[in-house]
């Protein structure tokens, strides 16, 4: 069976880093890829950041590579999450040798839940001065998460994970959700330490190295993973999984960069790892270690892009990589 | 007049820090000092960890000296920033000279909400499953902010100030924080930056230098404070004040540290810099500025307690602090 790969490029470098990892995916396996249209541009051209056919397209797909979108990001990603079903947003944040950082021992996982929290968010304008988000958790949707979440370690051959909250001031909230992550994890036998998400702050700063996996809330997890993402150099290394019970979306953390759109220097290493995160999930482990070696490989020795004190294109950076697979 | 200061050290090292913070005042000005208790012990004699005496000496003194509280530290530190009336939360983060920081360069001041966002949570558990939190933000409270932000940038010569938020998924709420606080800066002619809360916690790291001052809705404001604790060497720095339209509740950042509370080795700079924010609150602005320099000083030639690599008590740093004086 030849698996689709869905392709949504979006705006500015996303339409530079996700060719060249679709020439990557395509080096090492037989997809069937099908192309999408997302962002500013396309809601420029059609009315919608999100037209029908890209939401079918990524909701039918086996998997979707998705690169970036401006203004309209929220538009975009957010329903795209929900057409692959997601209910996890897996985030690793590593510092790779060779590349500057400011906490160069960082190795981390946030599993991010990935369907409610604020962003189930309800809000309501009820007077001129007076607006109310109702922020949602469930006991179903956190224990989805801690399942998936005690799987993660196992297959790593870790003890256990730390669950981020805040739960001495959203008690009923995040006390639900910091309580049916523990319960789960109680019931396989996984360790679990919860944490106030403010201390974490403080601390993954201080030594990162006594986190290795992070289970969060939906917002709690797009901060510190942001917040990792500057311990280890910046988004431009980091991939990004939104994990669904059979589809995915992988995209990397990094936005679409208008400051340097159009100018063949974005750095691709997000999207191939990324990439190599589509390929793990569709079962091509192998494929997907390969790729993401080679990946690490560049990185330690070069071509590096200007975000990284280089003066490699984007397509230099990924020739050599296909050249190390 | 002499003005009346209510002193509430709380548990664990509040009880150690907050009586050396009272010597320096003492040392600096006359005031009436009155005594009141609060936090796990309270509790567990009182049945409450806010007793209503405690919250009464609070809400009628001109200023409060708050240490930690333990397990209790939100029914007791909620209650009393409203007992003070405060509607902002200031919160320097700062690196010094001679402590060593991530981010020696790290000079940030954050304007906190103190009234509203998931802190005016209304939780309710609407099934076995589901539970929900109501975030509240108003116009009123954010034009306020906004006004004390615009002042305070004014007296410290600065042009402006940046704006956290999450409105590309918090539309209604954070869009009217967001536009609340940027409407009256324009009216004031100051500048202001508005920036994503998970992109600030990226480039705080990478670059703090690009900020000064930044405007927070509450938990915003709660975690980016705590992150910016790692970037200048932990939370035994940070001093706050809880600032109300005439009274104040000033405390250090830090807990109650249980694991070495009793050992005389606390770390008092975060309680005397909170100090020396309240004489400034009162008016007294050398008074202030002269404490602020002595614990600047002693920051920088030490003596340090161990959580700066030292071996000093906490009793030690005062002295020392108290002979510059
Ligand atoms: C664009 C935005 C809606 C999104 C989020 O908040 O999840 C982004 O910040 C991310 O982390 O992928
Ligand atoms: C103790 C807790 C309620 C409090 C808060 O969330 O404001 C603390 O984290 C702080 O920052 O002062």
């Amino acid at each position: 069976m030849t698996e689709t790969i869905a392709v949504v490029p979006g705006d500015g470098i996303g339409q530079e880093v996700v060719p060249v990892a679709v020439d990557v995916l395509d080096a090492v396996g037989e997809f069937e890829f099908v192309h999408g249209e997302a962002g500013d541009a396309t809601k420029a051209e059609t009315g919608s950041a999100l037209p029908e056919e890209t939401y079918e397209l990524v909701a039918e797909a086996d998997a979707t590579l998705f690169g970036a979108a401006g203004e309209t990001a929220a538009d975009v990603v957010l329903p795209l999450r929900e057409a692959v079903g997601s209910f996890v947003n897996v985030r690793p944040a590593r510092a790779y040798p060779g590349v500057d950082a400011l906490r160069p021992e960082t190795d981390l996982v946030f599993l991010r839940e990935n369907t409610e929290g604020v962003y189930a968010g309800h809000e309501d304008r009820l007077s001129d001065d007076l607006s109310t988000l109702t922020r949602v958790v469930t006991t179903s949707a956190s224990e989805r998460l801690a399942e998936f979440a005690c799987d993660y370690v196992d297959d790593r051959g870790l003890d256990g994970f730390h669950v981020a909250h805040k739960a001495n001031v959203m008690r009923e909230t995040d006390g639900r959700f910091r309580d049916a992550v523990v319960g789960v994890a109680d019931e396989h036998g996984v360790e679990t330490e919860a944490v106030l998400m403010d201390a974490f702050a403080t601390h993954v700063c201080l030594d990162p190295e006594q986190f290795d996996v992070v289970v969060c809330p939906n917002l709690a997890g797009d901060v510190l993973s942001d917040l990792a993402a500057g311990l280890v150099g910046g988004l431009g290394l980091l991939p990004s999984a939104n994990v669904g019970p059979e589809n995915g979306l992988f995209e990397p953390v990094h936005g679409s960069a208008p400051d340097i759109a159009g100018e063949g220097v974005a750095n691709p290493s997000a999207t191939l790892l990324s990439a190599a995160m589509l390929l793990s999930h569709l079962g091509y482990d192998d494929e997907g270690d390969r790729v993401r070696a080679a990946v690490e490989d560049v990185l330690a020795e070069g071509p590096h892009t200007p975000d990284l004190g280089g003066e490699a294109s984007t397509e230099d950076v990924a020739d050599a990589v296909l050249a190390r697979l």
